[in-house]
């Protein structure tokens, strides 16, 4: 007999598990219907900022796979323009409306729920004025790019300072708008300690970004045709010709709970590490659940490519009979704006001490190559240890072009508990155009040592 | 009472260990009285290539650190100039010859011998004319620039063609030389597989280089003067000006062996993780000494400034006083020669089947950015995972500028035996900028897990 495996969501999560499950099963054993509320599946969201900016000319250039392709290569029946609208997980069917308004009911065998996330629309008068966008997928890439090509709007407000909202603000220089940056916190980039980010607002300032700090959002005021005119903060009147929403994103879990799932971390819908929900034949996977973060030992969601790419392949693994687990986040991410590479994984100091570790941290300051070597650029990395043992709990780095990939030695480092005094003698590689004989990594893990060691001592 | 310590060497790691003992004894405590037979401490062998091509203009640049700094802002009495002649493990004395002749002895509490390595002159006639030249240290690297200088050598010729052999043969094009590299083995840089290993020939063959293969080196052939007028090998004559080589370098034991000392693995010196020879009271670091490589768990050796300078600091943090071990190897190497750049962690294919492992290989092409952003530049990628288990054993990165770094990734996930199933889920960064959404490494891991997976089915 046929089974049937019902897809909601077309992006990475739900397309990724597709993919293995049809990979493990022909048609002959496993149907795939796909429901994707907008027009594009596979798409890179992350590339949505490049795209607006110019960087990236051809909006085609961020699909990686096309629905005709799915169709046609892996028999995988994905339905654009469809919005399920309601789950019946006694019944094993879904409701579907799709752009001519037609509602139809579909049964499954396994549902998988990959709905994504959505922009936080701050809740202020005057939010859903004409002018406000958010950039969570093509369609809203779509529409400011329309936006900023009719209008041309000569001045642009991001809300938020977090990665989409810097790129965003970039991404508005680049096309020639002044832009404003309004954050409530301290500094852009919350999720990196100060002592680092004051690069990051360094950069945004010389970039002639006007960045708003410390200040709060209180409404938006459009005029008589209903668009922006200006956001109104705690700290004044702002006059723009269009708000960017850099202000995170929401799993988007409400079909999942209207249909009882429950939800956890942030609203996302929680599974178990092979991305089941708790209810019988139900899955979810990516930016709509909640993941488990490896060193709070505590679920958290996070909107991140990779993750609903990795957990979408464990899910696909699993519906398609096979065995595979979810092993956790470490918060692990990477951006480039303003000239600067900004990255981070695992705790920063202010999340360690909230999870309850004491810490000790250490700064240090050095190159992508050699010193003497022609292009060598600056960084400068944070490592933060748990006193007495010095066990590695997170690291941060930012720089110039160059430096922040190796954020990825240090997130394996975490993956698997290693200590930064076992770190300062790992057998990483060297030569001049590539680091200094210390690699940065690991002068930081001596510096982070050391003041383990010295803490230690005075104990 | 004031002890004594005698360093013999005065590069990676000799000054390492006696800046180390340094910081953690002061001068009252501990006297540190360093021998170097040549002119320059702490400096950059590996920079000397660049410096000779023309990449690095002054030779000052490659050291990190003078006598005179030694000894003013640490208290460590370096002598360069003055070669050690003979160990008294019995008395605890050492013979000095410095470069007037004069003899002189001194006693120690504890010594370190740091001796380096030396490259490998092939035993064939006329290898010690006028013309030949090594390059593993500055003294060679001025020999050889002031050479070029002088007489204006047109045509060079390379032996070896291992990490120095490529980087020598690249540095004597920049120079405008024509250059051709003899190397017994079928492809240049033995130490990547052969399927990678086939760009390197690619990119050597489209900068001009002329590569003999499999070709011996049988004699060097001199003029009235006893200048290099050709080198003979096995498949003919070529005439050249000037032979550098780059044959390998072996661990400078004699002295050491001279007094009674166990030699081991390539001839390196036999120490215990904390940098102790058998002999009590002497230590040694450095590339005189064999390594353990923590996947053959064979001793080995292996000389790079990474390895000399971390056995370098493990010594004096013992010397000091102190509590360190060194933890072993993964053979991690990396080089940028003509426009590639080329990686290694870990054991090859050959290495691995020969340490008794049956192995699959999985071999991926990917990209450093996002494939749709700009400046994305090709990598291919080949990992080596043990058959059943899935145990990652080695990898191996060759392409453009900005992937080979990744090496390090590998490197981490190595040192402590993760399976490249786990790997597949490792959180690392993620942007268009630095990578595609699933990273290279991560599309290795895949690809690896897969072949292991088939295998395992074949059963």
């Amino acid at each position: 007999m046929v089974r049937r495996l019902v897809v909601i969501g077309g992006d990475a999560g739900g397309m990724s598990a597709a993919s293995q499950a049809r990979r493990r099963q022909p048609v002959e054993q496993l149907e795939i219907l796909a429901f994707e509320r907008g027009p594009f599946t596979s798409y890179s969201a992350c590339g949505i900022p490049y795209w607006i900016g110019g960087v990236i000319d051809d909006r085609d250039e961020l699909i990686a796979r096309a629905p005709e392709e799915f169709r046609e290569r892996q028999d995988i029946d994905v339905r654009t323009g469809h919005e399920v609208v309601a789950i019946d997980t006694d019944a094993r069917e879904v409701s579907v409306r799709d752009t001519d308004g037609t509602r139809s009911v579909h049964g499954y065998d396994d549902l998988l729920i990959a709905t994504g996330a959505s922009p936080i629309r701050p809740d202020v008068p005057g939010i859903d004025a004409a002018g406000v966008l958010g950039v969570q997928n093509l369609v809203d890439g779509q529409r400011m790019l329309d936006l900023l090509e009719r209008e041309e709007p000569a001045r642009a407000t991001v809300i938020g300072g977090g990665y989409i909202g810097l790129e965003m603000a970039e991404a508005m220089v680049q096309r020639g708008l002044s832009v404003t940056l309004i954050d409530r916190a301290p500094q852009p980039m919350s999720t990196i300690d100060p002592e680092l980010g004051v690069h990051i607002a360094e950069a945004m300032a010389q970039m002639g970004i006007d960045l708003r700090l410390e200040t709060d959002l209180e409404g938006i005021e459009t005029d008589d045709t209903g668009n922006v005119r200006a956001v109104v903060t705690d700290a004044g009147r702002v006059e723009t010709d269009l708000v960017v929403l850099g202000t995170g994103a929401r799993p988007n879990s409400d079909l999942g709970a209207a249909a009882g799932l429950p939800t956890g971390a942030r609203g996302g819908l929680v599974t178990d590490a092979r991305q089941r929900t708790p209810v019988d034949g139900v899955w979810a996977a990516g930016d709509c659940t909640q993941v488990f973060h490896r060193l709070t030992q505590r679920p958290t969601a996070i909107a991140l490519g990779t993750i609903a790419n990795k957990q979408g392949r464990v899910a696909g693994i699993n519906l398609g009979g096979g065995y595979a687990r979810f092993p956790g986040v470490l918060g692990t991410a990477v951006t480039k704006v303003c000239g600067l590479e900004i990255a981070r994984t695992g705790l920063g100091e202010r999340e360690a001490r909230e999870a309850g570790f004491e810490v000790v941290v250490a700064e240090v300051r050095s190159t992508t190559r050699a010193h003497y070597f022609p292009g060598a650029t600056w960084m400068r990395i944070r490592v933060i240890a748990e006193q007495g043992t010095g066990r590695l709990l997170g690291a941060q780095i930012v720089g110039e072009e160059g430096g922040a990939k190796r954020i990825d030695v240090f997130a394996m480092a975490l993956w698997q508990g290693i200590g930064v005094q076992e770190l300062i003698d790992v057998d990483l590689s060297y030569a001049p155009p590539f680091s200094p004989v210390w690699d940065p990594v690991l002068i930081a893990a001596r510096k982070a040592w050391d003041a383990v060691d010295a803490e230690r001592l005075e104990d």
